[in-house]
């Protein structure tokens, strides 16, 4: 028997994160004093901190002048954050979280610009220029100061509003990344008017799924202005908006941040999502792909008696109202082998227990560990035939 | 003036870490439980695990037989945590650190092998190769579950058993890393053995440091001890590892772990000792460097009556007998503009407030936020004359 020279020695310690999101409109106006107020509270007397600032290149259609706005409005706060020279300007985009050369660009430009632990990362724009722009700020140095100026739908109330970053590898999608909450967000509304119809659409699956698993006043909510919503009626948006951060926030100060669990509720539609994002090359949005799965794994639940029937109507109408589409074909190609597949990849993922969110009722999840293919396939059937 | 829609949205939560760092010999000696009760008590029904173990090419010099031993060990493991095909050796010190090929190739292995986060990764060597595995740990899938098995001085007594680790970048030392506790720690003595003489040494650096700012007891056990350590006593060495693991983790865990303040009391001595490594392009030990840090800091502390005589004397003979040099040219090249210069970039690398911790005694730190240069330099000159 070896013997063991000396007791262990536990650690055990909690690390402390606070955030603020802000929901302004026209944030860099010279009379909008959201964003400078937040540099101002942050001011540390003798010291000036810089601030690296990137911004989604497809945001500049709409707002051509946006780099020279953003320019004069720091213009003022210059004895206490500096920009650096350039305003990095990259194309938006899942093809920014691809490219190698992109994220060498941004590391680069942290060092060529000094950027330290005390400095600012600012990114401005979609989910996936957050993602990069998060990922880089979380490495290097450790962890620079990242602040967030979502401009989409899905961005402004889910992946801006939480705390995890990532880029692909190899065609592998957030294969690298971490945990790693911002300073601070800030959700202008008017960023908003210049999406395209389908990244209008398909940020508000999000706010879906987290009414139906969480909140059905919510859901009753998006049900009554459904209409509104789909015409593009931007003060409803604001309130989804505002709604759908508020509950996914809520979900993650009080849950597991950093998901050292397995227990995922928020992944409600989402596991039919992964697959079929994979299936179409991506062709479809994370958001469209979700109301698929949503319509999915409502369409089960009815039929395994969890959900009335009744409340599978209504989601599957809401769904089509706001103008998804609920059946793809990848879902049946090779006999649904494909979506079986996905089942068991989900399965690995979360280390060899199934654990599948589904429905009660409108506004009540409840997770299964365990699927029955063939219901699985007359639901997928049903959409296919029914819509 | 701009109406801002909605009321902010405040996100506050504590993320909660826990590991244990155990001491033991010959840690994959088939009759050695320790690594295998661990992997028992993480036993999770209905799941197996996979495992990647990276081991430090430095220990096979000595233990030929490491990987055979290792495979031999999981055997009886395999019905809940199986190892990957391959075990990877990797060339360990700093060139692991340096090289973006050796990274990509444990993050391919990750990948090939289906690594996700419940699975393991078990890096055994150096705080080199720590901090490269905990770095491809931390980012890949957003945190795989890391256990070190640290084999330097350095590692088992600082490095390996705290929360940090980095790569370096175009040349930047610990340019890109992270914040990422591992889920377990294994120290086992008996690697200690194969050490050469100048690593032997210079982790015991660290030792002295923590002692100087926390533990006057300790300071005093190593200078009863100081002879037996520099001949290389393995049971001596394993108290000193010990009290210092305690030290630092308690001050990790009772302090801020994530450093996102900027007080960094643990640094003592690290001003003068990272320029210093840069300045020898790294031909000085990390340890090394600290000791004529902490000769310096410890000289200038006791210029400005800070430090009594007798306790500056009982400091500088310590290192002395250890086995220090308290000197190197390079802290007075260029009229010792770059020490100078050392001085300020640290400055910056504080984000612009600089903060030096200095002694009143043995034991007893004391943050100064000036440093005058003449004194400084005249330290110097006496360490120089002197020793
Ligand atoms: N981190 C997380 O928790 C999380 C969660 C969900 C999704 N995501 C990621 O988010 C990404 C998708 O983000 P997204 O849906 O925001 O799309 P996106 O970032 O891919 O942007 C879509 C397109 O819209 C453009 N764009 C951005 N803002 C615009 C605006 N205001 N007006 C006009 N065009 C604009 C972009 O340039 C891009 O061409 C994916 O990479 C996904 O993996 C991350
Ligand atoms: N993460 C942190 O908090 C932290 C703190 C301090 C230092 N570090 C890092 O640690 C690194 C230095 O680590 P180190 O001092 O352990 O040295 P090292 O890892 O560079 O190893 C030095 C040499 O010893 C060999 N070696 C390792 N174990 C051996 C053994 N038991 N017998 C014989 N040879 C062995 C290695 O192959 C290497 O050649 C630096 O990169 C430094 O930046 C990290
Ligand atoms: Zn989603
Ligand atoms: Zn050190």
């Amino acid at each position: 028997m070896i013997e063991d020279s000396f007791p262990p020695l536990n650690s055990t310690f909690l690390v402390p994160f606070r955030y603020t999101v802000h929901f302004t409109k026209d944030i860099f106006s010279p009379t909008n004093h959201c964003l400078s107020e937040f540099f101002v509270s942050e001011k540390k007397e003798g010291s000036t901190k810089k601030a690296l600032v990137v911004i989604d290149q497809g945001l500049l259609v709409h707002n051509p002048d946006l780099v020279s706005k953003v320019r004069s409005y720091f213009k003022g706060l210059d004895s206490f954050v500096q920009l650096t020279e350039d305003i990095m300007v990259i194309p938006g985009g899942e093809d920014c979280k691809n490219d190698p050369k992109v994220w060498e660009s941004l590391v680069d430009a942290v060092d060529r610009y000094g950027i330290d632990r005390h400095s600012y990362i600012i990114a401005v724009g979609g989910g996936a220029i957050l993602d990069l722009v998060g990922y880089v700020a979380a490495i290097s140095h450790r962890g620079i100061r990242l602040v967030r100026i979502p401009t989409t739908v899905l961005s402004q109330n889910d992946s801006g509003v939480g705390v995890k970053n990532g880029i692909n590898y190899q065609g592998k999608k957030n294969f690298l990344g971490s945990f790693a909450p911002p300073v601070a967000v800030f959700n202008d509304l008017l960023f908003l008017e210049s999406l395209d119809d389908r990244d209008w659409r398909s940020g508000m699956a999000e706010a879906i799924k987290v009414a139906l698993i969480k909140d059905k006043d919510f859901f009753l909510w998006i049900e009554s202005n459904a209409e509104a919503l789909r015409n593009r009626d931007l003060e409803k948006m604001s309130y989804l908006v505002h709604t759908c951060a508020k509950l996914h926030m809520d979900h993650i100060a009080k849950g597991d941040p950093f998901e050292f669990g397995s227990s995922r509720p928020l992944d409600f539609g989402h596991w039919a999502a992964h697959k079929l994002e994979y299936l179409t090359n991506f062709s479809l949005r994370h958001g469209e792909a979700v109301a698929i799965g949503m319509a999915l794994d409502s369409e089960y639940s009815f039929r395994i008696q969890f959900l009335p029937e009744g409340d599978r109507n209504r989601i599957l109408s809401l769904l089509k109202e706001i103008g998804f589409s609920l059946y793809h074909p990848k879902l049946s190609e090779g006999e649904k082998k494909n979506l079986y597949l996905g089942l068991q990849e989900f399965r690995e993922h979360l280390g060899g227990k199934l654990t599948i969110m589904l429905l009660h009722g409108i506004g009540i999840a409840k997770e299964v560990h365990e699927i029955d293919l063939k219901t699985l396939s007359s639901a997928v059937d049903f959409l296919e035939e029914n819509l």
